[in-house]
């Protein structure tokens, strides 16, 4: 598999370290797998320092269309962000029949519908692995490995952020806008903290899990939506002293007539359960099915080794001809 | 897919039961797969009423050899136990061609190299996602979803018997022999507990673990393992006053010169941990890797729903063409 790259922020940069770096794709080889190889990135800015030394082999390129209209690349990694120009690659590139991964997730849930039908298409791939809970392997493991039960709901912790900073109003008994700034302090927070505490990024991470877990898109307009820049450090202490803490739960269920509702709002739920007992940047996916039960996949939810390990995983997957993440 | 299935206890029911059943194939249509049809079912006394009303499509029959023998069967479930004649018929279905999916951990475990060899002289698929943690999707996870990590440990909660006991003494303050009364009165402990209470069991989910994770086979016996049956309420209660509590912990690690370590034992977690907090019949197994660092997966360890899950995710797998779990 011949990679090309889109973007060389923290995970762009993650994923070419791995594949550059010869013990990694010896690892490949050991569990049986052809190592893919980078051959082109393609960048906005080329002259900036980005702390990679890049061989030769790899093309730099501010020509974001002529890296994707390469004949011999085999997969572009999209780790742009934004709506665009990252849709009309993705879009181009897929319509070329050549296959994408992305971790994408407003695209993903902004134009879903529009995504899913150019892979029928065009026959081309689009994995997005690496979109909900980074680190955690859920998307294939809902569409494949659960793939003979009926799932009837889904909940959990979907944004390290936001997390962060009610993990921290608990422990620490700190205010909501004090642990916001140390959040954006220690990197865990952007400076314009928005999508996080909103909720706008779990809400985008919801629509995605939705799609694969009831085979139907929401608009993300269609969740119920309230963020934590309302939470008090009164209403964590409550909560505290009824032995809960409070999240910022994400929750999709179907009813027996089909009908599927999405919220993400800040909940309190028992300390000690799975998804309370969940800190820090840690996400959590907890699945009710049929005949399953309940399962559980708890992991990193962001940051560049996380993402980097789903995004490899989803070109190794290409290679051995898996399908897109929607089955 | 045409399908046989060998034994009819509680998980062999509980897979013909699904496969019979029209709701569930139609939301196997829905997802997007064929649903496979069961035809044949072989089992050691075809007298005994079973609980279930077999249609006239399907051949009962107490010629096990004969079963597997039929050309028109694509995959056959084997839901025996036991090593023979599991293993003969397994081997038999796999030199014709024909693929496995099995929920016998003991064979695997005690045969797996055999069996292995058997698969890539014939090119017949093996699955066994059931016969590790039953409900948890972890075999595929770990073989395909981090096929991109080095692992470099693993460790859990692998039998669900010993969990429920555990529990029951921690928070009953019971002694072993009174938790082990009530969890064999509730039907989570057999009447002769041997292969559970001392070990045997999660050694041989061990040994399957680590041929996935390591790429190497260890025999059992190089597993060191600790029963329960020593553990006493004294242990339990000194565990409870540091905060931790005491569980039947299964640990596999391989150091940097490619030595694999493997110990199944009663050890003090910590009793807010991921694992410390899996309590009665749940099973966990939680793994450290490079780059993506450590995720977890939690859920039913057993019972006929669980297990049926993954089998019928197998037989959907070797229909969409993927291979044995062993990748």
């Amino acid at each position: 598999m011949r990679v090309a790259i889109l973007g060389l922020g923290t995970v762009g940069r993650a994923v070419a370290e791995r594949l550059l770096d010869e013990r990694w794709r010896r690892g490949v080889v050991d569990r049986g797998h052809e190592p893919p190889d980078l051959v082109a990135i393609g960048v906005r800015e080329p002259g900036r320092s980005r702390g990679i030394d890049l061989p030769e082999s790899v093309d730099l390129s501010d020509d974001l269309p002529g890296v994707i209209a390469q004949d011999d690349i085999d997969v572009v990694v999209e780790s742009l962000g934004g709506l665009e120009p990252a849709g009309s690659l993705i879009l181009s590139t897929l319509a070329a029949g050549r296959s994408v991964v992305t971790t994408n997730k407003a695209l993903i849930a902004a134009r879903g519908p529009e995504l899913e039908a150019m892979t029928l298409q065009s026959g081309a791939v689009l994995r997005f692995e690496a979109a909900v809970s980074a680190g955690i392997p859920i998307l294939a493991p809902l569409v494949r490995d659960l793939a003979a039960n009926r799932i009837t709901s889904l909940s959990g912790i979907l944004n390290g952020t936001t997390n962060h900073i009610l993990t921290a109003m608990a422990r620490d008994e700190a205010d909501y806008a004090g642990a916001l700034a140390d959040a954006q302090r220690l990197g865990y927070a952007e400076a314009d903290p928005t999508a996080d505490v909103e909720g706008h990024d779990a809400v985008a991470k919801l629509v995605i899990l939705v799609r694969l877990a009831f085979g139907s898109w929401l608009d993300t307009a269609e969740v119920r939506r309230t963020g934590i820049s309302g939470v008090t450090a009164d209403d964590v202490e409550a909560a505290g002293e009824r032995g809960e803490v409070i999240k910022l739960l994400c929750r999709a269920a179907r009813s027996a007539d089909g009908t599927v509702t999405a919220t993400v709002a800040p909940t309190a739920v028992v300390r000690g359960s799975a998804i309370g007992s969940t800190d820090g940047v840690t996400n959590i996916i907890e699945i009710e099915a049929d005949p399953v039960g309940t399962v559980a996949f708890r992991g990193p939810g962001a940051g560049g080794p996380a993402t980097a390990s789903a995004v490899l995983a989803d070109i190794l997957a290409i290679a051995r001809g898996d399908g897109s993440s929607w089955g």
